[in-house]
């Protein structure tokens, strides 16, 4: 679909209909994800990707019995890491100098930014940093669900200390975020399918200098 | 361009050729970014669209002097709103009702469910809040400049409050949250552009439940 066309027509999916998305689209839709920027490359958080009946069925009394949880065809769960520190950079680091062939020597300056940015934040700030991280990730899973014609929920009405406690997070040193259900409208059922799509006007939103 | 090519193209580029982009362009990018979603479409940001040579060398110096304020061709500032209250959500409920052409009183319950979520946080928590919404708009930006064939760089390098001072956000009621920089990247002055994208591994990003 065109880029402006698959926008329009995503929306906050409400009711999904449990038809599952095909493996290779759900593949381009975790690729494109994977593929988000994140402040330094550091990428301070995981992704759930639950397609279980079980999890699900977990999950739903911590998401307020949202049907999008167990209607969808699986739900990514947007984790921040609650131990981002010099250990998290080194490994980060490591993993960039295998994968570029190059000393972690010559990625010395890079580590100290890095390294200073992280150690610079009180560690309520480092999480509040991944938190935000996670929406661009978020971002990128909504528009490539719209692009390639799967229908998706973000949501953050969700208990996140239940979530966290229900997917066993903390022994995982993450944190929930924000979560992304993917799968195909319920088109009967869902009140929302034909209302058309509010958004406020460019003038309103933008100010140009 | 496909999408998971478009995404593999894009880089967080360092140096810019301070070539226009077409209005057109720009205007899919803006409309794009005004498509994405924010929780219960409150939308609580605005976003300065920078053009103006004068207005960027002012912004320069909070941002560290980095290139792409001056070479890009023009410069997106994502702005969290710090004054999210109840007049906030009412004046989101009129807009819609008049969208929508339907009373007030029908979106009531609505507007009971966004005013109590909003009354919940402390104002710490709102504009957290509202800087997470940004992101998801920041990573629609990235990945519709991207499908365009536009170069982009997602900045979280500046001093906030020189930001905001310089812009004067705080008559607006907002605070600067993130940065994208548009525009075409230098193919001779920048360092990263043949550097393999890295990012973790699928196994290392995704967990399967």
């Amino acid at each position: 679909m065109e880029l402006l066309e698959s926008l329009r027509w995503r929306y906050a999916t409400k009711r999904m209909s449990g038809q599952k998305i095909d493996q290779e689209t759900t593949d381009k839709i975790l690729e494109a994800i994977r593929l988000a920027p994140s402040s330094y490359g550091l990428t301070p958080y995981q992704i759930l990707h639950i397609t279980s009946d079980g999890a699900r069925e977990k999950l739903l009394p911590a998401c307020y019995s949202q049907p999008q949880i167990t209607e969808s065809s699986s739900v990514l769960v947007f984790c921040a890491k609650t131990n981002i520190d010099d250990e998290a950079v080194d490994n980060f680091m490591r993993s960039l100098s295998e994968f570029r062939g190059v000393s972690l020597d010559s990625l010395s300056d890079y580590r100290g930014a890095v390294s200073g940015a992280v150690n610079r934040m009180t560690q309520e700030a480092r999480i509040n940093w991944a938190h935000r991280q996670c929406y661009i990730a978020l971002g990128f899973g909504l528009v490539a669900s719209a692009q390639l014609g799967v229908d998706s929920t973000p949501m953050e009405g969700f208990n996140p200390q239940m979530v966290d406690q229900v997917l066993d997070l903390s022994s995982r040193n993450l944190t929930s975020s924000c979560i992304l259900a993917v799968g195909q409208r319920h088109p009967e059922g869902d009140y929302l399918v034909s209302a058309p799509k509010f958004r406020f006007p460019h003038e309103q939103l933008f100010i140009n200098l």
